[in-house]
């Protein structure tokens, strides 16, 4: 074992990796194991290395704390071991460390910035040719959206047929020439012609998707890293779960050093043939393997997973009606005592599906019931392409009125005082949001009035204080102030859809 | 005693009334019981006459069988009777007779024919001068709506605080003049200044009714008729049950012989000072004073009346909650075991409540799915007016852009097999109706996809049969002939909203 690149000095939340050159007798994924303790003088962490190709085994690290650190990089078909330090020095600009969960309902970088999600879902961009995930990263530079899902198998599933630019493991896909649109249904992970050693990464693919997250976060984006899912006809979804954790334990050695990882255990658990036992076990996995304790979540086709399971970090939800989707999110904080993120509620597009043709203004909506409610809203996009690239699997460009509307929402809660927001009981047709954290209370509140269009509302906080009221057509993107006011006091509104109002009160 | 009017013949269905010249000593509404026996070959009906001023009593009967009637009439304070008879002819065009349930969830004519409510409501509508009266009869001769819910008493509430053109009983109201926009919350049925005999009704104000109730049969619009109700300055809402009753007797020995009445015991039962037991009572004074049965039901606010209660024709429901609400009908019918009316689900308009400011377009997207759920929508409206004439509160002119498309859904359902439709399950994301009745099942399926924007479905009903596409428009209202299909096959869209499929199998 030789060590053949360290650098003597990281930033912290970045990624500090060691370069060792060994050649090992037998499969070097599975018959060997890197292990190394960093310890600075607030964390001491023992991370596994992973099987990088050509003899390199590599370890990476992130640091959360400054200052010296040391570390003992031991391999297992080796007595020896080598040692080394660094120092850990500020954080560079726009690096803010992960994001956990705060006050809750709520995240926040670790560095104590809020983090309020506005994630949207390009299933496998990171899989297509490079023209197509360059326009993904240009679109995605427009700062519409902090977070993106994306999975780190290939998909098979409609407008999504065709082989990736890689695949995960040495082996050869079956034949996708004899796919179409009419058939395309009677291949799943049983298919003939696939022939893979699932012991074995491409470690050109992992390197790819490392070079993605890697991206992303410069662009201050979380990458909601999907490990499962169930749109398959290679087998990756029916590998054995002894299988399942060594792609997971390499997966987690590989990536878990980004500060912009979140797990997501699967998309549409339930389509997969996976027990609860079996999730549970992956599950523990991570939570055992990653020593940064990542944000983990499991989204649901059908039925929602139990959400207050301990390992889950926030419940990501795909709706379960037609019509209410995210007006349900405040039920949803009550029920798992966590974040709610609403990943999935319907698509903004014209395809054939419910799920993904839903218009622009009733994705806004949702998202600004989701947010108003305490929760947060996911985007996608499915218009119907003549190259049938499609945003919400392969990314490419953005066709759709709702990014810009749900950037001025963004916007929006850039500006709330505190961490989040939480609802607020008000008349049966308000939709309001304050602050949540108590000591803000009073000082903000959010009205939204969907598709009502009313023409006046009556307000009356208190008798002393004055009150800014701000007009803010969520659909136009237009905050017009409308002035103070003080005690009981009446807003004229324009009868439209999608009018919300700001209320601060007055610092003087 | 002394007969004063009566006609020989009467139409199957018709009003035959008879005059009696009486003076009573004491209040001729309260002392004296006039009934009437009627004999066909069919019925036997006993019916309770009513004072009706000026020393005359009269009797209504509504004949349901044709032929030769027979009738004695009596009189509690007068020991003679008199004896007549006359004769039952065929019904005139457009009268059907009094509409009951049929088919469980459904309602037809007494003659057979279906009858599909299409509801409006406009409260005191018959209460406005007549200027107002003639412009609601006009928009109500346009064919939009076959029912109109309306209250006897008149109405104390936002955009109506004038004085109704007559009160219903003898006595004087508070004054008027004193009332604002800002205060007429402090008023209700307890305000000082109304002085009011509830034993001596106001005739003229019946006989006005009456005349309403008739104009509207004649334009084959069903009376839904509102007995009591919360919106009171009067105190016409904190009657004693003995006065209520007695009011009751009145209304129903009066108007029961008017084929297109229906009881509706209140609008928003639940916001009055009644108990449960005070509306059942009231409810078994209906089922025995009203000879002919007439369709009842209750409307409720915050929570549903159980509308499994016997003397329930059907269900009459407020929507519960501000987005699913229709939406709901297929449960309600499994619930309750009743036609379903979803007789306010929001009005189109643009006032201050969230009740009365949606959108057309959702108005009728509501109206859509009410009917392909298997029971119908009520519609009002309520926007904002120079002379504050509200349709849902005054009549008057109509303004907002549902009305012609509730017509349009109208006249489709018109044209469906049978008495009704009812819910039939697909795909997550489809709104599908067929045929209430088994014997016409697979000959007709109406798709409807909300605000879904869907580019294509596949269907594939059965390889023996033609089946007929018609793409509907429900917004644009127009049909198109997408032609004859077999098998399984695609139809292509136009990746609208509010888009529905009328598919009907072939008779070749």
């Amino acid at each position: 074992m030789e060590l053949i690149r360290c650098t003597d000095r990281v930033e912290r939340y970045g990624v500090f990796e060691l370069g060792l050159s060994h050649h090992c007798i037998g499969n070097p994924f599975k018959d060997v194991v890197v292990k190394c303790v960093f310890r600075g003088r607030h964390e001491e962490i023992e991370v596994t290395g992973f099987y990088d190709g050509d003899d390199v085994f590599r370890v990476r690290f992130m640091p959360q704390y400054l200052g010296c650190y040391d570390y003992t990089v031991t391999i297992s078909d080796d007595n020896e071991s080598i040692h080394g330090t660094f120092s850990v020095v500020e954080p560079s600009e726009g690096n803010h460390g992960p994001v956990h969960v705060n006050h809750q309902y709520h995240f926040s970088y670790a560095d104590g910035r809020p983090y309020r999600p506005f994630g949207t879902t390009c299933y496998v961009w990171e899989l297509k040719e490079e023209a197509v995930r360059k326009q993904t990263l240009e679109e995605l530079a427009k700062g519409y959206f902090n977070k993106i899902r994306f999975c780190i198998f290939p998909k098979h599933y409609i407008h999504n047929l065709k082989d990736p630019i890689a695949f995960p493991f040495e082996g050869k896909p079956m034949d996708a020439s004899v796919l179409t649109v009419d058939n395309f249904n009677e291949f799943d992970g049983r298919s003939a012609g696939n022939d893979w050693d699932f012991s074995r990464f491409n470690v050109a693919y992992f390197q790819h998707i490392d070079e993605c997250i890697a991206t992303l976060g410069r662009l201050g984006i979380e990458a909601d890293l999907i490990l499962f899912h169930p749109y398959d006809r290679w087998g990756f979804s029916l590998m054995s779960h002894e299988e399942d954790i060594s792609y997971l334990k390499y997966v987690i050695s590989r990536f878990a050093a980004f500060r912009n990882v979140w797990w997501s255990l699967a998309n549409e658990y339930d389509l997969m043939e996976k027990s609860t036992s079996d999730w549970e076990d992956i599950a523990q996995t991570i939570v055992e393997e990653d020593p940064y304790g990542h944000l983990r979540s499991i989204h649901n086709c059908h039925g929602l997973y139990d959400h207050t399971r301990p390992w889950i970090t926030h419940a990501c939800i795909q709706r379960q009606d037609m019509w209410k989707t995210s007006e349900y999110v405040d039920l949803y904080r009550q029920q798992f005592g966590k974040p709610v993120i609403m990943d999935e509620m319907c698509y903004e597009g014209n395809i054939e599906h419910g799920w993904g043709n839903i218009s622009g203004e009733e994705l806004v909506r949702r998202f600004w019931q989701a947010c108003l409610r305490g929760g947060y809203g996911g985007h996608g996009e499915t218009y119907i392409d003549p190259d049938d690239i499609l945003w919400w699997s392969h990314g490419g460009r953005l066709h759709g009125s709702a990014p810009e509307r749900i950037r001025f929402l963004r916007q929006i809660l850039e500006e709330i005082p505190g961490d989040g927001l939480k609802a607020y009981p008000g008349a049966f047709d308000d939709t309001i949001a304050v602050p949540e954290e108590d000591i803000h209370f009073g000082e903000y509140y959010l009205y939204y009035y969907d598709r009502f269009r009313t023409c006046q509302r009556e307000f009356h906080f208190d008798d002393e204080h004055e009150y800014r009221v701000e007009l803010i057509d969520t659909w136009e993107m237009t905050i017009k102030d409308l002035g103070l006011f003080k005690g009981r006091f009446k807003i004229d509104m324009p009868c439209k859809e999608y009018m919300a109002l700001r209320i601060t009160r007055s610092k003087s």
